[in-house]
């Protein structure tokens, strides 16, 4: 861990003056005996970040959700899971906007006060009366310890429950940052949807806090792949209430950093988790590609590496099949100079200036074997660097996205 | 079929003047029965034309290849499994040389008159004195009946030969094009590597010859995708040698349109058996877009759906699930207006205007229960359109390919 930081039990509920918990609406056509509907309040007025899916196909929650995240004072996140609310059309906004109202109305809000999300199927209008109705019981029934009841309600086909917080030590004392999280997994026959729902009782401003979420979600989600679909419903919140009254955080600053260093190992810590539970997954892997030529290359070739169903069945097999990891490189449309490529497995050298190393095959193998490893491309060409964590490809997966 | 072309048997060995055969060398790791040395060869002058991988990570054989092309007279090509001779550094180089001078020098020509390939395990170097000698053997016992013996020693984990040929009727006479190919397969722990080696006895040009071959290869190998994955050592080539003695073909004439047809057939049906062929595959199926507003959003389209992990996922169990088309859409970063979508399964109507159609889902599980089926989408923003055939994803596929 840190001096800056530690982890502390509580998720969500570690910040002060958050609120949350969960009930069962019954939108899921499996699951019924699941909670399906979280929500999150801040008691006193806080600010909100948020980024959310570059999909052009966006979820109804995702297009008014980014609307009321104008607004000066959002002090609610309510989300169900069971159905996306996407490719829903007009009744769909309606519906969405419901939700908002809903929660708005029991808590005496204004609607863009609220912000909403949806995981679940695709194409298919929400139940909103009972949705509406859960909502306001719900409202009316949150918790100071009910961050683990709302994790448990976003889950889908999620078999952990995702939740962590830390304790950030500031100049002017304690501030907490907490999350949940549910993962890149899906219900058939629905999106990998990725959701996370971040909490702080630091004071920032919205600008501020803004620019750290989006960099720490540059470090964490927008570097995990599973099976490279983007979803239209994929959305990251923060919450930020000011309760910790510490002087406004101001990027620059030593307290700014600490913070920001803190929101960074809340979002990287769920992330991984999202990859380690993705469906069928039987490999955790980092792969780090160094010595590009730009930044941009340097990404391009870990997506190209780590989106390859090649290179990804001889993960599941455990074989370490560099050729294809060099095959990959080779169409990902990089600058590259084939014969200056250096490829390592857990820093053991496989590939020599684009030619196998004298490395053993079987030394190759164990380490490959593992459950968790990480490949290393150095291009020798630049200094930019990139780093990605995906997983194999397993015949499970396959099984669990085949549908009905 | 046509009454411009129609087909006959012979495969290469259908237009005359080319001889053909193969031998066994013990190249491959597995299927030790099998011949893995193949020979084409036209008895007179020839031009060539060809058109090799795109991957920035070229093949030994693709580069020497690409060279001798540029040679008047091309006689001869080699080709061996088992072995890629890929990522083999200058070594790989000289041995690629060392396979065209074996052939050259047992047929009394010059290097550069023989095209090589290779296909197979990548990473390894040849066993060239072994595949030299057999070179020479094999240049020795040619026959005008190997096509079939040649088409399956190209063969890696292919499990039907591919292997079409017709005849033409020109306003001259009838000429001949023939082909074989191998497929989108792959053995433990190689490439897919896609070969395809085409023959004519008709009088063309070499510039004509490469943009009829060009334009084939974009309608047909272009378009076809299994896993996404593009190999160090894809390669289409072409003889022609002009024994059908036709006035030469000039594009724009109407007897050059007849040859680009009967070539875009050949290649065409050697493509979908490519497709058809493929490891582990359940599905076959026809993506076509139209209506994008440029012929690059067609194809991106068609690409994104048709490399989408989970929407071969759905086919391979059988599932219409469109909300994974509309996905990959979205993210494919096309021009789009999600309210204009329309999506067909085989001409019934899906989705329309972005959201579900009142077709039955069990109408719909019909179409995609079937091994055949096309999925249409139309974007109602433009006139351009492409279209791609490709593959489900099984579990079978991820067993064939986990490697060792």
């Amino acid at each position: 861990m840190s001096s800056v930081f530690s982890e502390i039990p509580g998720g969500i509920n570690a910040p002060a003056g958050f609120l949350s918990g969960s009930l069962y609406c019954g939108i899921k056509a499996t699951n019924l005996d699941r909670p399906d509907v979280a929500m999150i309040r801040s008691v006193q007025p806080a600010v909100a970040a948020g980024t959310f899916t570059t999909n052009r196909v966006k979820a109804a929650p995702v297009r008014v959700s980014a609307a009321h995240l104008r607004a000066a004072d959002v002090r609610v996140i309510v989300a169900n899971a069971g159905n996306a609310n996407a490719c829903t059309g007009v009744p769909g906004i309606e519906n969405a906007k419901r939700m908002a109202r809903a929660a708005a109305q029991a808590l005496g809000l204004k609607d863009r006060q609220v912000l909403v999300c949806s995981t679940g199927r695709i194409g298919v209008q929400l139940p909103i009366e009972k949705i509406e109705t859960t909502i306001t019981s719900l409202s009316h029934s949150l918790v100071s310890d009910g961050s683990a009841a709302a994790a448990d309600a976003i889950m889908t086909s999620d078999t952990v429950r995702k939740e962590v917080a830390v304790e950030v030590q500031l100049s002017s004392g304690p501030v907490h940052i907490g999350g949940i999280a549910k993962g890149a997994g899906m219900i058939d026959p629905n999106m990998a949807t990725m959701l996370c729902f971040l909490t702080t009782d630091a004071l920032i401003e919205k600008a501020e806090l803004q620019h750290a979420l989006s960099v720490s979600v540059e470090h964490s989600f927008n570097r995990i792949t599973v099976d490279g679909d983007m979803s239209t419903n994929d959305t990251v919140l923060i919450l930020a209430n000011g309760v910790a009254a510490n002087p406004a955080l101001r990027s620059g600053t030593d307290d700014f950093e600490r913070f920001q260093r803190a929101l960074d190992h809340v979002t990287l810590a769920l992330a991984k988790m999202i990859v380690d539970d993705g469906e069928g997954v039987t490999k955790f892997v980092e792969v780090h590609v160094n010595g590009a030529a730009s930044f941009s290359d340097a990404r391009r070739a870990c997506e190209a590496i780590a989106k390859s169903t090649l290179v990804k069945c001889a993960w599941f097999g455990g074989d370490p099949n560099w050729g294809r990891i060099m095959d990959a490189l080779g169409y990902s449309g990089i600058k590259m100079r084939e014969e200056l490529v250096d490829i390592y497995y857990d820093g053991v050298l496989a590939v020599k200036g684009g030619l196998a190393s004298e490395t053993p095959a079987e030394m190759l193998r164990k380490l490959v074997a593992e459950e968790r490893f990480r490949v290393t491309v150095d291009l020798n060409l630049g200094a930019a660097e990139y780093n990605v964590f995906t997983t194999d490809l397993s015949t499970e997966y396959v099984e669990l996205n085949m549908g009905e």
